[in-house]
């Protein structure tokens, strides 16, 4: 891994990107995803200098139960946007990934064909415990990536319940593939992940699996239908595909271009997307609030108001008080 | 309801409720609900003069499904234990209420006998937008109640979902009560509930319905064996119960007096208060926080950065930055 000791300089790291350089797009990726100090303040200041470069990519998110076929369909998928010259960055959400137990590895050989393919460029996973959390690291890698010039972000989650709802927050249309032949019940798929859904798509319609598809994808339409709302501009779809024939891809690829224009003639992209950064300007607000508590020194008066309160000598509540007033107290004794 | 017009002193309210004043009691929760600043200001300075009266009653939690029969339990229960000279008081913790629409009466005409029990003191929830939310609110009122000398407090959950978890962290003991002929799934209980509960009780165990709660009992005595650990000092059981006959009342009573006695002796429940304690604290410096932050007089800044993100001309993490320096700037600017 890279450390502080081989860090390019600000603007060497800029132009890699901005000339879709991918191995200096890979060591911006992994000195954002350093918890270093120094690494972390080049990255910020890296990100920074790019903003003007990002934005421009459609953002896509894939979701699906375990068994469904995600890395196949990508890789098919994948391929399907690659041959019409249209460049793509997949990266994965996995909150409970660890990069030393070999995910890298793990993702290049998922995604066979795709990994070779000079249009795409694929990122696994950061691990689960990097400064900020995963879903911010796979947030700024996004951004990195529309730099280098990558107009197609996929974005797949693994695992299941928070990644869906922290992925929903970065993207413009979310993906949710669903297996021939069982309802959402029986496939564990949530009801908030059904709803969050623009489109279904029935997985491994092919071969003797195509009837099961059909009354699979009956189902869903069903389901949708009964979920949908009056108030959207989008109603959501189900459609069935083969990762295998190929069945459905472009159909997928032609229903998100639809997606796409609609959304933009209407002013709902912008406006989601400027939800999102303030959102995330709100998340980030929250995350360095809570380290400059944590840097300010108040263990020891937070340790001595725990054990006041333990042994109910103050009410929880004037202690918490006062360790706001110890807060306050030491940013006041800083440098301004 | 009272307004600040006609508080009375601090030490007015601390007399009354340590003699047991009920009328008084009522006044002084009123007063912790206000909304009003200097109410606050008094209802912290009650609270902080009372805290070595509170702490010595058993905390019961009592929740299920809907028309599993909570206030007809509460009822029958709560006149098992004033019939011994118990004084009780039943609180309600119920996120969705609305004081105007009628909930104490609501309350006191569910409640019929034992609203007129002089041993129990019946206190509707607050309503749903105090400051602070409904649980603080609740265990603010709890304390009081504890203070003025009840005994025993009965906190009953409404709703589904989070009033549980709430629930969880200010009580000792968590009774669940189920319907006779049907087991846990078919009631909609979540699986997070079920293991929460110290003990299930199959409600309306009587005439026509005893068959039915032999079964449930036993159905609900499989799943707590399912999900029982080794590594806690008490196991959840099951038992049925009518509040119609009286059954099983006098069994419940006593289990939980064996679940003091053990985990007083164990030193468990001292323990679980104190992490309730510590667990309160946070809660509060959090929000004590989150007020400190919109009182700094940050939103033109606030408003200004939105702005910039929202137009990407600077990335949410600066702009998140930039705020926490503003805020940091208005606490140096107040007087120490």
């Amino acid at each position: 891994m890279q450390g502080s000791r081989f860090r390019k300089s600000t603007d060497a790291y800029r132009q890699g990107i901005l000339e879709g350089d991918r191995i200096i797009l890979s060591q911006a990726i992994t000195l954002m995803e350093s918890a270093h100090e120094e690494d972390q303040r080049a990255a910020r200041e890296l990100l920074e200098s790019l903003i003007k470069h990002t934005g421009q990519s459609l953002r896509i998110g894939i979701t699906g139960p375990p068994g469904v076929g995600k890395s196949t369909f990508i890789e098919a998928f994948g391929k399907h946007l690659t041959e019409q010259r249209i460049p793509i960055a997949v990266l994965t959400i996995d909150p409970s990934s660890n990069r030393s137990q070999g995910s890298i590895l793990g993702d290049k050989t998922r995604m066979h064909d795709l990994s070779k393919d000079p249009l795409a460029y694929i990122r696994p996973s950061a691990s689960g415990n990097v400064l900020g959390g995963v879903a911010q690291k796979t947030r700024e890698s996004m951004l990195l990536c529309e730099a280098a010039g990558y107009k197609i972000i996929l974005i797949e989650t693994v695992g299941v319940g928070q990644s869906e709802t922290a992925i929903k927050d970065m993207i413009d249309f979310f993906l949710l593939l669903a297996l021939p032949g069982a309802g959402d019940e029986l496939q564990g798929i949530k009801k908030g992940i059904m709803e969050a859904a623009d489109a279904i798509v029935v997985t491994k319609a092919d071969g003797d699996n195509v009837a099961r598809a059909t009354l699979a994808l009956s189902e869903f339409k069903h389901a949708l239908h009964l979920l949908s709302s009056s108030d959207t501009s989008w109603t959501p779809r189900a459609l069935a595909a083969s990762s295998v024939s190929g069945k459905g891809l472009d159909e997928i690829w032609l229903m998100i271009q639809e997606f796409e224009r609609g959304s933009k003639l209407s002013g709902r992209f912008e406006e989601t997307r400027k939800r999102q950064r303030v959102q995330w300007m709100n998340e980030y607000f929250q995350q360095l609030l809570a380290q400059d508590i944590e840097q300010a020194n108040l263990v020891e008066q937070k340790l001595n108001h725990e054990r006041a309160v333990m042994e109910n000598r103050v009410t929880p509540f004037s202690a918490a008080k006062a360790i706001l007033q110890h807060y306050h107290e030491e940013i006041r004794k800083r440098k301004s």
